[in-house]
């Protein structure tokens, strides 16, 4: 993995020693290094178990992480189970998704950190009683993934139903690498242990002051100083299996880091925008190079897809004009496609631009870009002066769903 | 449809005259009430044929909007063929597109205004080779839909493929009500006079100064009085059905507004942001609630999911806080949400809000919702003071991209 970064900053505060302040009260530092015993000890119950499909009832970052890595491997060797979301109370979305897979043949993960998420509950609700009428073992069916002490724990350990904690300490959009994401990818057939070793070769590098540090710190100064000028940071990824991926920097991002600032109680935060290559070159990137410099982009490539597609050698009458991409392979097309749009940005000079490559589509590319985003959006809540790991903001909302509900019951 | 606006827009210019202005030069404006004969002639080739998979090879405006519909009336009980887009350069993505479906059974649609693009090109020379590999009558297999006199209808016609030309002075983002988005849905089985009904309604309300001309004035008055202050808005939809509805949204609002102001040449623009709800509401939505107070929201309804979906009546121990959800109908629990954060961004009174409500999901609804925001990308476009119809920012990586390729072939 390589970051260049294509804008100047003069003045870089050191955040590392934040950073290493705030481990005992934030747990997703130490996840790369985490002990796995409890993984293979969970894998074990399944050994001989003939599943095909594991739901995920979950929403937020009870889901988005888990999607992102399940759908960047999708065509890894060693998956062997589909995965799917549950991660909405649409009804026509959940009667359409709970007909795609064989019920019979599924294993169901609840996941909710807290255990009081309607959408989690409603839809776990249904899905009990679809199973109930098909008088299925529900012990066989069901793995609840929460934290220690809470109510949704006590009610599965009440009905005997698997039950793994979350480490302490996690909040849901930094639990990727928790058990939230671990359990349901490993028994997916996902070797979670690569995925871990690439977290944790960026997390050796920023904790020893390696050059990822100098980075990271750059640019995370650069975003948080520049918060007014650029509110808003795009990730251009070209690569389709990079589309969840987005997604979740988007909720990692907006989450964390749109706050009142903690001192000033001033609104602030720097706004995510997901873009996929080169398919928004024909959507999005209009506004980019002509509209309003709010924006910085970073663009993710990959090296090597491993791919040998190429576009044939066909010469075609009043198509000549294109006949100059016979015999290229398409993800030399990709990659020039992504160089072309960088170029034009640089040359306008007033939009900040960052690449980062990633080497291979597998499992250490993925483990490596979470753990960078996540330590990026600690250094620039730091910066930003804002509690990255806080969401008050969402509670005025369930409040008012809550009042609804009660006035409902008294009907 | 239904649009309640929750801000105040003192001045109104009233600018439908220079939308009847353009129609000499726009052609969108009259695709409601186009002539459907050639849409009928084109079907009649098909009467016999056993086509399983409709394969859309276009992109950005040749296939966001193809894309909306398809996908909102998935399950629409016309729907008899299923739609693939091929609309990335990504090798892996094309490989595992291309595995997914039958090709024999298959007819592709080559969509490209110009005949110049060059992911639409090089994705057509590989599937035009594989279908070469099979022997199959390739004249079958093939429909071109591009503008009279382009390079691409000149191939087509000497190879004596299938060709449909798109109606004059269309542009890619507002082609959808277009040969461009009927031909392929049609042949899908989509009722498409119905779609364009819908778009009628809108039309004539709006030309005939009915209620949704007010509405639609005041909104775009707002939104671009404001693009200083309120720079991004975003489309917080309620149903998974309208997720590349918002892909198609952001492409329209993105690349017809952000440009260079016609007379200042300063870069202006209002920026996309789609969201779908409950789902952000675990992700975005804590920075409306609390960041920068540079977003409008508008909040899209459907109004009845005609569905029966519910949480069962089911008591479960330690999560009895959640009662209050037993019996209750999924779509009044989506609905619900919706409201609580209506209500709880209106409480701040510094986030404009609006609301669309559709009544179901069906042909109507969608053709007044595309037809409804393309005359709002007009106004806006129009109070903004930029041309809404063209994409000169997107030349710059075209050209560069072009030298690379010449510099390839020299090597």
């Amino acid at each position: 993995m390589k970051n260049e970064l294509y804008f100047n900053i003069n003045e870089v505060v050191d955040a590392t020693d934040k950073l290493v302040k705030e481990k005992d009260t934030i747990g997703y530092y130490d996840l790369p290094n985490q002990d796995i015993t409890y993984i293979k000890n969970y894998l074990k119950k399944f050994d001989n178990k003939d599943i095909e499909t594991i739901v995920i009832i979950g929403i937020g970052g009870s889901s988005l992480g888990i999607q992102a890595i399940y759908d960047f491997l999708r065509y890894d060797e060693n998956l062997t189970k589909r995965m799917v979301f549950l991660d909405s109370t649409d009804p026509l979305f959940l009667k359409e998704m709970l007909e795609s897979f064989n019920l019979v043949k599924a294993h169901f993960m609840i996941i909710s950190k807290s255990g009081n998420t309607i959408e989690t509950i409603s839809i776990y609700k249904y899905v009990y009683q679809k199973l109930c009428s098909l008088n299925l073992d529900l012990k066989e069916y069901f793995t609840f993934i929460t934290d220690e002490g809470s109510n949704l724990q006590k009610y599965a350990n009440n009905e005997g139903f698997n039950v793994v904690n979350i480490q302490a300490n996690i909040g849901g959009r930094f639990s990727v690498l928790s058990s939230v994401g671990l359990i349901p990818l490993a028994l997916a057939g996902i070797d979670v242990k690569e995925i871990l070793s690439g977290a944790n070769e960026v997390k050796k590098e920023f904790f020893n002051n390696g050059e990822i540090n100098q980075t990271l710190q750059k640019k995370a100064s650069f975003m948080a100083s520049h918060f007014d000028k650029h509110p808003n940071n795009c990730i251009f990824a070209y690569s389709e299996r990079l589309k969840y991926f987005v997604s979740w920097y988007v909720q990692l991002w907006g989450e964390s880091l749109g706050k009142k600032q903690t001192n000033s109680q001033l609104n602030v935060g720097l706004t995510p925008i997901g873009l996929i290559g080169p398919k928004d070159q024909h959507s999005f990137l209009q506004l980019i190079e002509d509209g309003p410099r709010d924006k910085s982009i970073t663009f993710i490539k990959v090296n090597d897809f491993v791919s040998d597609l190429k576009v044939p050698d066909i010469k075609m009458k009043f198509l000549e004009g294109l006949d100059n991409i016979n015999n290229l392979e398409f993800e030399t097309i990709i990659n020039m496609q992504a160089d072309s749009i960088v170029e034009s940005l640089l040359y306008k000079s007033d939009i900040p631009v960052d690449i980062i490559e990633i080497d291979h589509i597998n499992e250490r590319s993925i483990g490596k870009l979470i753990y960078y985003y996540e330590l990026l959006t600690s250094l620039v809540g730091e910066f930003l002066g804002v509690n990255t790991y806080n969401q008050p903001g969402v509670e005025a909302g369930k409040k008012i769903l809550k009042t609804k509900l009660q006035n409902i019951l008294k009907d």
